[in-house]
Protein backbone atom coordinates (compact mmCIF):
# COMPACT_ATOMS: atom_id res chain seq x y z
CA UNK A 1 0.00 0.00 0.00
CA UNK A 2 1.01 3.32 -0.97
CA UNK A 3 0.04 6.85 0.47
CA UNK A 4 -1.46 7.96 -2.57
CA UNK A 5 -3.51 4.88 -2.87
CA UNK A 6 -4.70 5.36 0.70
CA UNK A 7 -7.89 6.96 2.37
CA UNK A 8 -6.49 8.77 5.50
CA UNK A 9 -9.08 9.07 8.60
CA UNK A 10 -7.55 11.78 10.48
CA UNK A 11 -9.77 11.74 14.39
CA UNK A 12 -10.32 14.55 15.95
CA UNK A 13 -9.88 17.68 14.28
CA UNK A 14 -8.39 20.70 16.07
CA UNK A 15 -4.87 22.20 15.11
CA UNK A 16 -2.91 19.08 15.26
CA UNK A 17 -5.66 17.05 12.98
CA UNK A 18 -7.12 19.75 10.64
CA UNK A 19 -3.83 20.88 9.69
CA UNK A 20 -2.25 17.39 9.07
CA UNK A 21 -5.93 16.62 6.65
CA UNK A 22 -5.31 19.46 5.12
CA UNK A 23 -1.36 19.15 4.63
CA UNK A 24 -2.18 15.40 2.83
CA UNK A 25 -5.00 16.28 0.87
CA UNK A 26 -4.34 15.70 -2.87
CA UNK A 27 -1.32 13.74 -1.90
CA UNK A 28 -3.65 10.44 -0.60
CA UNK A 29 -6.79 8.72 -2.26
CA UNK A 30 -9.22 10.37 -0.06
CA UNK A 31 -8.74 12.34 3.47
CA UNK A 32 -12.05 11.81 5.94
CA UNK A 33 -12.07 14.09 8.87
CA UNK A 34 -13.77 12.50 12.25
CA UNK A 35 -15.07 15.50 14.83
CA UNK A 36 -16.55 15.28 18.25
CA UNK A 37 -18.72 18.48 17.04
CA UNK A 38 -20.62 18.61 13.56
CA UNK A 39 -19.00 22.41 13.29
CA UNK A 40 -15.26 21.07 13.51
CA UNK A 41 -16.27 18.85 10.37
CA UNK A 42 -18.07 21.22 8.86
CA UNK A 43 -15.18 23.88 8.87
CA UNK A 44 -12.47 20.91 7.92
CA UNK A 45 -14.93 21.12 4.66
CA UNK A 46 -14.84 24.45 4.09
CA UNK A 47 -11.25 25.02 4.76
CA UNK A 48 -11.06 22.51 2.06
CA UNK A 49 -8.48 20.25 4.48
CA UNK A 50 -11.33 17.14 4.08
CA UNK A 51 -13.14 15.08 1.63
CA UNK A 52 -15.82 14.08 3.61
CA UNK A 53 -16.19 15.49 7.85
CA UNK A 54 -18.30 13.34 10.00
CA UNK A 55 -19.16 12.92 13.59
CA UNK A 56 -19.67 9.07 13.10
CA UNK A 57 -16.59 7.27 14.33
CA UNK A 58 -17.94 4.32 12.65
CA UNK A 59 -18.73 5.56 9.21
CA UNK A 60 -15.13 7.56 9.07
CA UNK A 61 -12.95 4.78 9.75
CA UNK A 62 -15.06 1.95 7.42
CA UNK A 63 -12.80 2.30 4.70
CA UNK A 64 -9.73 3.77 5.78
CA UNK A 65 -6.49 2.26 5.14
CA UNK A 66 -4.51 4.51 7.47
CA UNK A 67 -6.36 6.31 10.87
CA UNK A 68 -4.66 8.95 12.85
CA UNK A 69 -5.79 9.39 16.01
CA UNK A 70 -5.52 13.48 16.80
CA UNK A 71 -6.70 13.52 20.12
CA UNK A 72 -5.38 14.08 23.73
CA UNK A 73 -3.44 11.17 25.13
CA UNK A 74 -5.50 10.24 27.51
CA UNK A 75 -8.16 10.75 24.96
CA UNK A 76 -5.83 8.11 22.74
CA UNK A 77 -6.02 5.53 25.09
CA UNK A 78 -9.69 5.22 25.39
CA UNK A 79 -10.18 5.37 21.74
CA UNK A 80 -7.73 2.53 21.01
CA UNK A 81 -9.77 -0.43 21.99
CA UNK A 82 -13.35 1.22 20.86
CA UNK A 83 -11.57 1.51 17.65
CA UNK A 84 -10.54 -1.80 16.72
CA UNK A 85 -13.61 -4.13 15.91
CA UNK A 86 -14.37 -1.06 13.79
CA UNK A 87 -11.25 -0.77 11.59
CA UNK A 88 -10.90 -3.31 8.17
CA UNK A 89 -8.25 -5.29 8.40
CA UNK A 90 -4.10 -4.37 8.06
CA UNK A 91 -5.43 -0.78 8.81
CA UNK A 92 -2.23 1.44 10.24
CA UNK A 93 -3.58 3.11 13.17
CA UNK A 94 -1.08 5.78 14.33
CA UNK A 95 -1.90 8.51 16.86
CA UNK A 96 -0.37 12.14 17.69
CA UNK A 97 -0.11 11.90 21.07
CA UNK A 98 3.01 13.61 22.72
CA UNK A 99 3.91 10.93 24.99
CA UNK A 100 4.20 6.97 23.64
CA UNK A 101 4.84 5.23 26.73
CA UNK A 102 0.98 4.16 27.64
CA UNK A 103 -0.15 4.64 24.19
CA UNK A 104 2.23 1.86 23.18
CA UNK A 105 0.88 -0.26 26.07
CA UNK A 106 -2.18 0.33 24.65
CA UNK A 107 -1.34 -0.77 20.99
CA UNK A 108 0.03 -3.98 21.95
CA UNK A 109 -3.61 -5.01 23.00
CA UNK A 110 -4.93 -4.33 19.54
CA UNK A 111 -6.11 -7.32 17.51
CA UNK A 112 -3.45 -8.58 15.09
CA UNK A 113 -4.68 -7.78 11.52
CA UNK A 114 -4.51 -3.95 12.90
CA UNK A 115 -1.04 -2.27 12.22
CA UNK A 116 -0.18 0.13 15.01
CA UNK A 117 2.56 3.13 14.57
CA UNK A 118 2.89 5.54 17.40
CA UNK A 119 3.50 8.90 16.53
CA UNK A 120 4.91 12.27 17.86
CA UNK A 121 5.60 15.42 15.53
CA UNK A 122 7.31 18.37 17.34
CA UNK A 123 5.48 21.05 16.35
CA UNK A 124 2.31 22.93 17.31
CA UNK A 125 0.96 26.44 18.10
CA UNK A 126 -0.39 28.25 21.38
CA UNK A 127 -3.48 28.64 20.23
CA UNK A 128 -5.62 25.44 19.52
CA UNK A 129 -8.62 24.52 17.29
CA UNK A 130 -9.62 23.78 13.18
CA UNK A 131 -9.92 27.12 12.90
CA UNK A 132 -6.10 28.25 13.52
CA UNK A 133 -5.20 24.78 12.16
CA UNK A 134 -2.54 25.49 8.78
CA UNK A 135 -1.58 22.87 6.29
CA UNK A 136 2.06 24.24 6.77
CA UNK A 137 1.80 23.63 10.63
CA UNK A 138 4.84 20.19 10.07
CA UNK A 139 6.78 21.78 7.28
CA UNK A 140 10.37 21.20 8.43
CA UNK A 141 9.30 19.54 12.12
CA UNK A 142 10.68 16.35 13.60
CA UNK A 143 7.83 13.80 13.86
CA UNK A 144 8.88 11.26 15.55
CA UNK A 145 7.72 7.70 14.84
CA UNK A 146 7.47 4.88 17.40
CA UNK A 147 7.05 1.53 16.07
CA UNK A 148 6.33 -1.17 18.26
CA UNK A 149 7.66 -4.60 17.84
CA UNK A 150 4.84 -6.11 16.39
CA UNK A 151 4.74 -3.50 13.77
CA UNK A 152 5.45 -4.53 10.38
CA UNK A 153 8.32 -2.73 8.03
CA UNK A 154 5.52 -2.19 5.21
CA UNK A 155 3.61 -0.19 8.40
CA UNK A 156 6.64 1.80 9.30
CA UNK A 157 7.43 2.54 5.79
CA UNK A 158 3.82 3.94 4.92
CA UNK A 159 3.79 5.84 8.40
CA UNK A 160 7.45 7.35 7.40
CA UNK A 161 5.49 8.30 3.90
CA UNK A 162 2.57 10.16 5.79
CA UNK A 163 5.25 12.44 7.93
CA UNK A 164 7.51 13.23 5.02
CA UNK A 165 3.78 14.40 2.65
CA UNK A 166 3.41 16.43 5.53
CA UNK A 167 6.64 18.29 4.94
CA UNK A 168 7.94 16.74 8.05
CA UNK A 169 11.44 14.99 8.88
CA UNK A 170 10.30 11.45 10.40
CA UNK A 171 13.01 10.11 13.01
CA UNK A 172 12.13 6.74 14.16
CA UNK A 173 12.35 6.08 17.91
CA UNK A 174 11.15 3.20 20.43
CA UNK A 175 8.83 4.68 22.80
CA UNK A 176 10.40 4.61 26.16
CA UNK A 177 13.45 6.51 24.25
CA UNK A 178 10.89 8.97 22.84
CA UNK A 179 9.51 9.47 26.25
CA UNK A 180 13.32 9.75 28.10
CA UNK A 181 14.09 12.47 25.46
CA UNK A 182 11.31 14.59 25.01
CA UNK A 183 10.80 14.69 29.17
CA UNK A 184 14.26 16.52 29.12
CA UNK A 185 13.75 18.74 26.00
CA UNK A 186 10.37 19.39 26.20
CA UNK A 187 8.50 18.56 29.53
CA UNK A 188 11.43 20.00 31.85
CA UNK A 189 11.68 22.75 30.12
CA UNK A 190 7.92 23.44 30.64
CA UNK A 191 7.99 22.90 34.29
CA UNK A 192 11.18 25.23 33.85
CA UNK A 193 9.62 28.47 32.77
CA UNK A 194 6.32 27.85 35.30
CA UNK A 195 8.53 27.49 38.26
CA UNK A 196 10.03 31.05 36.89
CA UNK A 197 6.79 32.55 36.25
CA UNK A 198 6.14 31.19 39.52
CA UNK A 199 8.85 32.93 41.21
CA UNK A 200 8.49 36.17 39.57
CA UNK A 201 4.75 35.94 40.81
CA UNK A 202 5.91 35.32 44.56
CA UNK A 203 8.47 37.93 44.07
CA UNK A 204 8.99 41.42 42.25
CA UNK A 205 5.37 41.42 41.28
CA UNK A 206 4.57 43.47 44.18
CA UNK A 207 7.17 45.94 42.64
CA UNK A 208 4.92 47.85 39.86
CA UNK A 209 8.28 48.80 38.57
CA UNK A 210 9.08 45.19 37.71
CA UNK A 211 6.93 44.46 34.44
CA UNK A 212 8.54 47.41 32.44
CA UNK A 213 12.09 45.78 33.58
CA UNK A 214 11.53 42.52 32.21
CA UNK A 215 13.76 41.45 29.53
CA UNK A 216 13.85 39.38 26.47
CA UNK A 217 15.79 37.09 28.53
CA UNK A 218 12.51 36.76 30.78
CA UNK A 219 10.31 36.61 28.06
CA UNK A 220 12.19 33.53 25.98
CA UNK A 221 12.86 31.45 29.68
CA UNK A 222 9.22 31.95 30.49
CA UNK A 223 7.39 31.45 27.01
CA UNK A 224 6.38 27.49 27.36
CA UNK A 225 4.36 28.60 30.68
CA UNK A 226 2.18 29.81 27.84
CA UNK A 227 1.47 26.02 27.09
CA UNK A 228 -2.10 24.69 26.71
CA UNK A 229 -3.02 23.32 30.43
CA UNK A 230 -5.03 20.41 29.09
CA UNK A 231 -2.38 19.12 27.39
CA UNK A 232 0.49 19.54 29.39
CA UNK A 233 -1.71 17.97 32.34
CA UNK A 234 -2.22 15.25 29.91
CA UNK A 235 1.71 14.83 29.21
CA UNK A 236 2.52 15.46 32.69
CA UNK A 237 0.67 12.49 33.83
CA UNK A 238 1.22 10.24 31.30
CA UNK A 239 4.96 10.60 31.13
CA UNK A 240 5.24 11.28 34.88
CA UNK A 241 8.03 9.17 35.89
CA UNK A 242 10.51 10.18 32.97
CA UNK A 243 9.40 13.73 34.03
CA UNK A 244 10.59 13.56 37.44
CA UNK A 245 13.61 11.95 36.58
CA UNK A 246 14.57 14.78 34.47
CA UNK A 247 13.45 16.80 37.39
CA UNK A 248 15.79 15.11 39.45
CA UNK A 249 18.83 16.01 37.50
CA UNK A 250 18.24 19.44 36.88
CA UNK A 251 17.62 20.24 40.61
CA UNK A 252 20.96 18.38 41.26
CA UNK A 253 22.22 20.76 37.92
CA UNK A 254 20.83 23.76 39.83
CA UNK A 255 22.41 23.13 42.96
CA UNK A 256 25.81 22.98 41.85
CA UNK A 257 24.88 26.53 39.80
CA UNK A 258 23.68 27.99 43.29
CA UNK A 259 26.51 26.98 44.98
CA UNK A 260 29.48 28.21 42.14
CA UNK A 261 27.45 31.88 43.04
CA UNK A 262 27.77 31.21 46.88
CA UNK A 263 31.23 30.15 46.76
CA UNK A 264 32.35 33.02 44.16
CA UNK A 265 35.25 30.55 42.89
CA UNK A 266 35.73 32.96 39.41
CA UNK A 267 38.10 30.54 37.45
CA UNK A 268 35.74 27.80 38.45
CA UNK A 269 32.67 29.67 37.20
CA UNK A 270 34.04 30.97 34.04
CA UNK A 271 34.92 27.76 33.23
CA UNK A 272 32.11 26.06 34.08
CA UNK A 273 29.67 28.80 32.28
CA UNK A 274 32.36 28.60 29.03
CA UNK A 275 31.45 24.79 28.88
CA UNK A 276 27.93 25.37 29.08
CA UNK A 277 27.80 28.05 26.47
CA UNK A 278 29.82 25.61 23.72
CA UNK A 279 27.47 23.31 24.51
CA UNK A 280 24.51 25.68 23.80
CA UNK A 281 26.58 26.92 20.91
CA UNK A 282 26.60 23.68 19.44
CA UNK A 283 23.46 22.73 19.53
CA UNK A 284 22.64 25.98 17.73
CA UNK A 285 25.03 27.29 15.66
CA UNK A 286 23.49 29.94 14.04
CA UNK A 287 21.24 31.02 16.45
CA UNK A 288 22.27 34.59 17.69
CA UNK A 289 21.33 34.73 21.59
CA UNK A 290 19.96 38.22 22.83
CA UNK A 291 21.57 39.16 26.27
CA UNK A 292 20.63 41.88 28.63
CA UNK B 1 22.87 72.31 31.36
CA UNK B 2 21.34 70.91 27.96
CA UNK B 3 21.93 67.76 26.31
CA UNK B 4 22.76 69.41 23.17
CA UNK B 5 25.02 72.27 24.80
CA UNK B 6 27.00 69.16 25.97
CA UNK B 7 30.37 67.24 25.00
CA UNK B 8 29.31 63.15 26.01
CA UNK B 9 32.41 61.39 26.66
CA UNK B 10 32.37 57.31 26.74
CA UNK B 11 34.56 55.51 27.78
CA UNK B 12 34.92 52.07 26.77
CA UNK B 13 33.73 51.75 22.78
CA UNK B 14 32.64 48.23 23.07
CA UNK B 15 28.99 47.22 21.86
CA UNK B 16 26.98 49.12 24.15
CA UNK B 17 29.76 52.41 24.41
CA UNK B 18 29.94 52.32 20.47
CA UNK B 19 26.37 51.96 19.86
CA UNK B 20 25.32 55.07 22.43
CA UNK B 21 27.98 57.12 20.88
CA UNK B 22 26.61 56.34 17.18
CA UNK B 23 22.29 56.75 18.81
CA UNK B 24 23.80 60.24 20.47
CA UNK B 25 25.99 61.81 17.84
CA UNK B 26 24.48 65.02 16.33
CA UNK B 27 22.31 65.08 19.57
CA UNK B 28 24.94 66.87 22.10
CA UNK B 29 27.79 69.20 21.36
CA UNK B 30 29.52 66.48 20.93
CA UNK B 31 30.96 63.01 21.29
CA UNK B 32 34.18 61.73 22.50
CA UNK B 33 35.07 58.03 22.24
CA UNK B 34 37.88 56.44 25.04
CA UNK B 35 39.13 53.27 24.01
CA UNK B 36 41.70 50.91 25.35
CA UNK B 37 42.79 50.09 22.12
CA UNK B 38 43.55 52.69 19.69
CA UNK B 39 41.87 49.86 16.80
CA UNK B 40 38.54 50.61 18.63
CA UNK B 41 38.94 54.23 18.30
CA UNK B 42 39.97 54.04 14.72
CA UNK B 43 36.85 51.80 14.01
CA UNK B 44 33.88 54.31 15.55
CA UNK B 45 35.47 57.27 14.30
CA UNK B 46 35.23 55.64 10.80
CA UNK B 47 31.68 54.58 11.69
CA UNK B 48 30.81 57.87 12.35
CA UNK B 49 29.68 57.56 15.82
CA UNK B 50 32.37 60.06 17.76
CA UNK B 51 33.37 63.16 16.80
CA UNK B 52 36.63 62.31 18.16
CA UNK B 53 38.59 59.14 19.61
CA UNK B 54 41.80 58.69 21.62
CA UNK B 55 43.00 56.17 23.78
CA UNK B 56 44.02 58.56 26.21
CA UNK B 57 41.22 58.73 29.17
CA UNK B 58 42.58 62.27 31.13
CA UNK B 59 42.44 64.30 27.24
CA UNK B 60 38.93 62.39 26.19
CA UNK B 61 37.31 63.33 29.62
CA UNK B 62 38.63 66.70 30.67
CA UNK B 63 36.32 69.00 28.74
CA UNK B 64 33.33 66.64 29.68
CA UNK B 65 29.76 67.43 30.64
CA UNK B 66 28.58 64.41 30.60
CA UNK B 67 31.32 60.85 31.25
CA UNK B 68 29.32 57.45 30.22
CA UNK B 69 31.32 53.94 31.56
CA UNK B 70 30.50 51.58 29.44
CA UNK B 71 32.92 48.74 30.55
CA UNK B 72 32.31 45.82 32.56
CA UNK B 73 30.81 46.20 36.04
CA UNK B 74 34.18 45.31 37.58
CA UNK B 75 36.05 47.79 35.78
CA UNK B 76 34.07 50.29 36.66
CA UNK B 77 34.67 49.99 39.74
CA UNK B 78 38.04 50.81 39.27
CA UNK B 79 37.53 53.40 36.92
CA UNK B 80 35.85 55.38 39.11
CA UNK B 81 38.04 56.99 41.63
CA UNK B 82 41.06 57.00 39.27
CA UNK B 83 38.66 59.28 37.19
CA UNK B 84 37.37 61.42 39.84
CA UNK B 85 40.45 63.87 39.73
CA UNK B 86 40.28 64.56 36.04
CA UNK B 87 36.69 65.50 35.49
CA UNK B 88 35.78 69.17 35.14
CA UNK B 89 33.49 70.46 37.98
CA UNK B 90 29.61 69.91 38.02
CA UNK B 91 30.16 66.56 35.51
CA UNK B 92 27.35 64.11 35.07
CA UNK B 93 29.48 61.10 35.86
CA UNK B 94 27.31 57.50 34.54
CA UNK B 95 28.04 54.45 33.78
CA UNK B 96 26.13 51.67 31.71
CA UNK B 97 26.92 48.40 34.75
CA UNK B 98 24.24 45.37 34.90
CA UNK B 99 24.58 45.78 38.40
CA UNK B 100 23.86 48.77 40.52
CA UNK B 101 24.63 48.28 44.39
CA UNK B 102 28.77 48.14 44.41
CA UNK B 103 28.84 50.86 41.53
CA UNK B 104 26.65 53.10 43.69
CA UNK B 105 29.07 52.19 46.62
CA UNK B 106 31.87 53.38 44.72
CA UNK B 107 29.81 56.19 43.79
CA UNK B 108 29.00 57.47 47.38
CA UNK B 109 32.96 58.20 47.42
CA UNK B 110 33.54 60.44 44.62
CA UNK B 111 34.76 63.97 45.83
CA UNK B 112 30.92 66.17 45.92
CA UNK B 113 31.51 68.38 42.40
CA UNK B 114 30.68 65.65 40.56
CA UNK B 115 27.38 64.48 40.07
CA UNK B 116 26.99 60.48 39.85
CA UNK B 117 24.45 58.86 38.29
CA UNK B 118 24.17 54.61 37.78
CA UNK B 119 22.81 53.45 34.37
CA UNK B 120 21.55 50.23 32.79
CA UNK B 121 20.06 49.62 29.65
CA UNK B 122 18.18 46.57 28.99
CA UNK B 123 19.23 45.21 25.97
CA UNK B 124 22.39 43.81 23.75
CA UNK B 125 23.17 41.50 21.76
CA UNK B 126 25.09 37.81 21.43
CA UNK B 127 28.02 39.39 20.03
CA UNK B 128 30.35 42.11 21.00
CA UNK B 129 32.84 44.72 20.39
CA UNK B 130 32.47 48.14 18.04
CA UNK B 131 32.17 46.29 14.75
CA UNK B 132 28.28 45.03 16.19
CA UNK B 133 27.88 48.10 17.50
CA UNK B 134 24.17 49.97 16.35
CA UNK B 135 22.63 53.00 17.12
CA UNK B 136 19.64 51.60 17.02
CA UNK B 137 20.56 48.96 19.63
CA UNK B 138 18.88 51.17 22.44
CA UNK B 139 15.51 51.68 20.33
CA UNK B 140 12.86 51.55 22.68
CA UNK B 141 14.58 49.54 25.53
CA UNK B 142 14.15 50.22 28.96
CA UNK B 143 17.34 52.57 29.97
CA UNK B 144 17.28 52.09 34.01
CA UNK B 145 18.13 55.15 35.78
CA UNK B 146 19.80 54.55 39.74
CA UNK B 147 20.17 57.72 41.49
CA UNK B 148 21.93 57.93 44.30
CA UNK B 149 20.46 60.33 47.82
CA UNK B 150 23.70 63.17 46.48
CA UNK B 151 22.44 63.11 43.21
CA UNK B 152 21.04 66.36 42.00
CA UNK B 153 17.73 66.60 40.03
CA UNK B 154 19.28 68.17 37.39
CA UNK B 155 21.85 65.49 36.95
CA UNK B 156 19.03 63.23 37.13
CA UNK B 157 16.89 64.93 33.99
CA UNK B 158 20.00 65.14 32.14
CA UNK B 159 20.41 61.61 32.58
CA UNK B 160 16.67 61.08 31.75
CA UNK B 161 17.59 63.48 28.34
CA UNK B 162 20.56 61.15 27.46
CA UNK B 163 18.47 58.07 27.64
CA UNK B 164 15.69 59.66 25.62
CA UNK B 165 17.84 61.11 23.07
CA UNK B 166 19.09 57.11 22.81
CA UNK B 167 15.95 56.17 21.59
CA UNK B 168 15.31 54.21 24.99
CA UNK B 169 12.75 54.50 27.66
CA UNK B 170 14.42 55.60 30.91
CA UNK B 171 12.99 54.21 34.08
CA UNK B 172 13.74 55.44 37.78
CA UNK B 173 14.69 52.86 40.71
CA UNK B 174 17.07 52.85 43.80
CA UNK B 175 19.95 50.48 43.02
CA UNK B 176 19.10 47.96 45.82
CA UNK B 177 15.34 48.04 44.03
CA UNK B 178 17.06 47.41 40.54
CA UNK B 179 19.18 44.68 41.23
CA UNK B 180 16.57 43.31 43.32
CA UNK B 181 14.27 43.16 40.29
CA UNK B 182 17.00 42.23 37.68
CA UNK B 183 18.19 39.13 39.40
CA UNK B 184 15.23 37.97 38.95
CA UNK B 185 13.92 38.59 35.51
CA UNK B 186 17.49 38.38 34.16
CA UNK B 187 20.25 37.00 36.10
CA UNK B 188 18.16 33.42 37.77
CA UNK B 189 16.59 32.98 34.06
CA UNK B 190 20.19 32.99 32.70
CA UNK B 191 21.22 30.73 35.66
CA UNK B 192 18.09 28.34 34.89
CA UNK B 193 18.91 28.33 31.18
CA UNK B 194 22.41 27.34 32.13
CA UNK B 195 21.44 24.07 34.18
CA UNK B 196 18.62 22.98 31.32
CA UNK B 197 21.87 22.71 29.11
CA UNK B 198 23.82 21.25 31.68
CA UNK B 199 20.94 18.45 32.37
CA UNK B 200 20.40 18.09 28.73
CA UNK B 201 24.37 17.32 28.57
CA UNK B 202 24.44 14.71 31.47
CA UNK B 203 21.46 13.02 30.29
CA UNK B 204 20.14 12.40 26.57
CA UNK B 205 23.05 14.03 25.04
CA UNK B 206 24.61 10.59 24.91
CA UNK B 207 21.42 9.67 22.30
CA UNK B 208 22.01 10.86 18.60
CA UNK B 209 18.62 11.48 18.50
CA UNK B 210 18.44 13.52 21.26
CA UNK B 211 19.28 16.83 18.85
CA UNK B 212 17.17 15.88 16.34
CA UNK B 213 14.24 16.22 18.52
CA UNK B 214 15.28 19.31 20.78
CA UNK B 215 12.50 21.68 20.02
CA UNK B 216 11.74 25.12 20.02
CA UNK B 217 10.90 24.92 23.09
CA UNK B 218 13.97 23.86 24.44
CA UNK B 219 15.54 26.79 22.11
CA UNK B 220 13.49 29.61 23.85
CA UNK B 221 14.07 28.31 27.43
CA UNK B 222 17.73 27.44 27.20
CA UNK B 223 18.82 30.50 24.98
CA UNK B 224 20.27 32.94 27.76
CA UNK B 225 23.18 29.94 28.17
CA UNK B 226 24.55 31.35 25.32
CA UNK B 227 24.98 35.11 27.10
CA UNK B 228 28.60 36.64 27.18
CA UNK B 229 31.12 34.68 30.02
CA UNK B 230 32.57 37.91 31.27
CA UNK B 231 29.64 39.71 31.41
CA UNK B 232 28.12 37.10 33.28
CA UNK B 233 30.56 36.01 35.80
CA UNK B 234 30.81 39.89 36.38
CA UNK B 235 26.73 40.42 36.82
CA UNK B 236 26.53 36.65 39.67
CA UNK B 237 29.81 38.01 41.34
CA UNK B 238 28.62 41.74 41.93
CA UNK B 239 24.71 40.83 42.40
CA UNK B 240 25.19 37.72 44.47
CA UNK B 241 23.19 38.29 47.10
CA UNK B 242 20.15 39.33 45.15
CA UNK B 243 21.19 36.34 42.76
CA UNK B 244 21.01 33.75 45.99
CA UNK B 245 17.70 35.03 47.05
CA UNK B 246 16.39 34.62 43.94
CA UNK B 247 17.34 30.87 43.24
CA UNK B 248 16.46 29.91 46.74
CA UNK B 249 12.96 31.12 46.24
CA UNK B 250 13.46 29.37 42.60
CA UNK B 251 13.97 26.19 43.96
CA UNK B 252 11.26 26.41 46.46
CA UNK B 253 8.85 26.93 43.60
CA UNK B 254 10.19 24.02 41.42
CA UNK B 255 9.82 21.75 44.68
CA UNK B 256 6.21 22.61 44.33
CA UNK B 257 5.66 21.79 40.68
CA UNK B 258 7.50 18.90 41.35
CA UNK B 259 5.42 17.26 44.12
CA UNK B 260 2.41 18.46 41.96
CA UNK B 261 3.53 15.90 39.12
CA UNK B 262 4.65 13.79 42.22
CA UNK B 263 1.27 13.46 43.33
CA UNK B 264 -0.53 13.24 40.06
CA UNK B 265 -3.29 15.52 42.04
CA UNK B 266 -5.29 16.50 38.34
CA UNK B 267 -7.64 19.03 39.65
CA UNK B 268 -4.89 21.04 41.86
CA UNK B 269 -2.53 20.52 38.57
CA UNK B 270 -4.73 21.79 36.09
CA UNK B 271 -5.46 24.80 38.35
CA UNK B 272 -2.23 25.69 38.98
CA UNK B 273 -0.81 25.17 35.49
CA UNK B 274 -4.02 27.36 34.35
CA UNK B 275 -2.99 30.16 37.18
CA UNK B 276 0.99 30.51 35.61
CA UNK B 277 -0.30 30.32 32.40
CA UNK B 278 -2.95 33.12 33.17
CA UNK B 279 0.22 35.47 34.90
CA UNK B 280 2.34 34.45 32.07
CA UNK B 281 -0.55 35.40 29.86
CA UNK B 282 -0.49 39.09 31.40
CA UNK B 283 2.49 39.84 31.27
CA UNK B 284 2.86 39.11 27.31
CA UNK B 285 -0.76 39.52 26.19
CA UNK B 286 -0.09 40.10 22.69
CA UNK B 287 2.74 37.17 22.13
CA UNK B 288 2.45 33.71 20.29
CA UNK B 289 3.81 30.61 22.50
CA UNK B 290 5.11 27.90 20.66
CA UNK B 291 3.95 24.88 22.00
CA UNK B 292 5.36 21.11 21.45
Amino acid sequence: MELSESQVTIVGLGLMGGSLAGALRGKCRRVVGVARRAESAETALARGFVDEGTVDMAEGVREADIVVLATPVRVIIRQLPELAPLLPKGCLLMDLGSTKGRIAAEMERLPEHIQPLGGHPMCGKEKSGIEVADPALYDGCTFILAPLKRTSAEALALGHELAEAAGAVPLVLEPERQDYIVAAVSHLPYLIACALVATADTTISADPASWEVVATGFRSTSRLAGSDVTMMTDILLTNREEVLKALDTYQERLREFASLVETADEEKMREILGAVRKIRRDMYPASQQVIE
